[in-house]
């Protein structure tokens, strides 16, 4: 049974929670193919979402998901808000509990800060992504498509391309997995894959042309634009020619290799259109899942603070 | 009956088909009058606004009209989003629909964007304003309006006054009235109202003293003031020397001459404040006629894409 | 019975009126503390949030009060609105109303703004801080908050410390105590609470050391940083030492003292974590109550415009 009113990460859960959020989401799946896309489950329930970071796409995903469930949704920004004119974060989040508040979901630029609000409300807090720690619901999705389309995730071969040291999904995704059984491979630059990765159960590897025929699932990171001018990060044109997924490099890869994106994609630097759109990808797939998901959590959640 | 699941502009759709949106708007209008304001037809249905300009007008108008709808709304802002991190228009427009949403209300700079995305996407699209193109549905709540106080369209004389080069709302009421039978005189500067709309049916003229006394309705469109510096543009005294509508035109008009204007309205530029307040003036009547006929247009194309 | 369906501002309350607020407000707290935090009172009506300052904190409130009543909600702001456009306060609330809007909450920088919407509108209009004028619903709030740990109001001795002179919370709290019988005290440096506010039957003192051991209730205003810099206002530093409530303070206060504050907090500057955290305080508590507090003020208003 799932005990936890808070989600922050997925290093501190077991194989077993992980499987039941997966098969709750299985379960709420179907809500969204019925003409009336709607359950009472958190009916009278009030979801805040509590962003420091921009993510549209995130917090859309969680806003359908609770209006799914029948619960209220405000958006709290940052911006303009309190915030701005210099409360603390723990205040912040208090006065937001203190208007009967029942799920805080949280994106922060500092690792950590998920965890360092349940010390000071009472409502469940959902981690959405902090600093370069975690995005629980990001691998959990993710996870949820691989067994969707796989039929399993234990056994499977999985690599992950990309800026892994700077990545809060490709940390999620590392705890998920290999609970889950499954053999991680993170590939990309030496500058953005440190060896000292190794110590979580993944292999590192810098070159992946040697080893692309392997994989079950590849999953393609997001380049950050933003990080290309610095020194770690090769030039666009060489970082596509050297990493990023094609038709050419497809024809290495395992035919029902299932191919994946956190979005929003680079199309052309780190995948081409052609691979984003081609009958592997499961890129579409992994948004609509995201849904079903971030229900099963806020429904778990809610329910482990109702029976406390 | 109603076959489209998008509403892309006036141009392509027939008289009969303008005809039956007025229709469904006018069963609609009494919803807005009941103490609970609203009816079940799109609950559990979802609406994205997916607005690339702002406009807070026309946001408000809809997302009221499919809350009466019982739809859920969702704004998708441009700002701070995947748009901003460099993702294309279709991929947004993809991600939303793979979200489980239902319809996507669009409105972008470039011309025949809602049209680009109908081609990626099955939920349902509706402009919401596109450049110089087109906005329907600010067109057929004018029709509706005229509808409502004239009692018909067909053998009407209306004038859509100033910036008509730049107009989507003077394209889109020019497709929609001479469909329905209403005859047309655009008026302006030469800058603004060039000769070549005449070959749409519509007569040009550019000195509204000579004409104004032969009109059943007169639609003021908005000047916009980042123009009024460019050539094109006379300077705001002389705009609205030359075309403003005030208490001395009035009294060349017809005495039942319906004023129109799409808003917001700059008093005093292209209309004075008395004949904003007037007895002729119907603009908070468009307004309010906007909600029914949103409801309308979400109404219908929901339901030609439950029918597909 | 209340006959408003506007709150503007305390000024203009009977000591009747506003125990009626309080105490239809004692009866919707319950809503916050069931399950399903729901009741339909205002199933489709409609609130808009009209805010031309920036405030979540009080949005928020107001958000989740309609949503408690089953209201939709929807914030018109002003950027990038019809208003940025510079269309008038008028016209913008005109065509909000004319949406067919059934509440309207407005917050502005102008003293007076709400009064004068009333004269132009038919929908409820709630003042949700206009200028330095007045904060209705924060003095409601408050009022509530000091009855509920108090058992009254009547002939208790409160007291309010900061900047009195541009506070339009202390302007409603003065107007609404002195009318419950309560005995005002104004605490402050002489460039901030000056002595013509005796007038209004509030005691002026600039000492606060020499009375506070006579108050049960202790109200701190926040600060306001962008003042700090201007001549009226002693430095942060210096403000802390003469009139911030820390340990030391306390402890020539009464034992059962309350401390409250309107937020967000400047921990350190008006008020010290340890107190803002204490026992005495009620700061959180006024937070939950503003709900309540809200709920009552828009049940109370759409009931009266109902009647009419």
């Amino acid at each position: 049974m799932w005990q936890h009113r808070h989600l922050l990460d997925l290093e501190s859960l077991t194989a077993e929670e992980i499987r039941l959020v997966i098969d709750t989401a299985d379960a709420f799946k179907d809500v969204s193919t019925r003409s009336v896309k709607k359950v009472p489950a958190l009916r009278g329930r009030v979801m805040v979402n509590l962003f420091f970071e921009d993510s549209t796409r995130t917090r859309t995903s969680f806003t359908l998901a609770a209006q799914r469930l029948s619960a209220d949704v405000i958006d709290f920004s940052a911006k303009g808000s309190s915030v701005a004119k210099g409360e603390s974060l723990t205040d912040t989040a208090r006065t937001i509990e203190a208007m009967g508040v029942d799920l805080l979901v949280c994106r922060h630029p500092a690792a950590g800060a998920p965890h360092m609000l349940t010390k000071h409300v009472n409502c469940c807090v959902i981690n959405a992504g902090d600093g370069r720690h975690e995005h629980p619901t990001q691998a959990l999705l993710d996870m949820f498509t691989i067994r969707q389309m796989k039929g399993r995730i234990e056994g499977l071969k999985v690599a992950m391309v990309g800026d892994i040291a700077n990545s809060r999904v490709a940390r999620s995704n590392l705890w998920g997995l290999t609970k889950l059984g499954a053999e991680v491979t993170l590939i990309g630059p030496t500058t953005l894959v440190p060896r000292s990765f190794a110590q979580f159960g993944a292999r590192v590897c810098h070159d992946i042309d040697a080893v692309i025929g392997e994989f079950d699932v590849i999953n393609m990171l997001r380049v950050q634009m933003e990080r290309v001018a610095s020194n770690v990060f090769p030039s666009v044109r060489e970082y596509a020619r050297l990493f990023g997924l094609n038709a050419e490099r497809m024809k290495r890869a395992k035919p029902d290799v299932l191919i994946m994106h956190p979005g929003p994609m680079n199309r052309g630097m780190e995948i081409t259109a052609d691979v984003a759109d081609g009958r592997n990808s499961a890129i579409l797939q992994q948004v609509t899942n995201g849904l079903a998901v971030r229900m099963a959590v806020l429904f778990l959640c809610n329910q482990a603070a109702q029976r406390d």
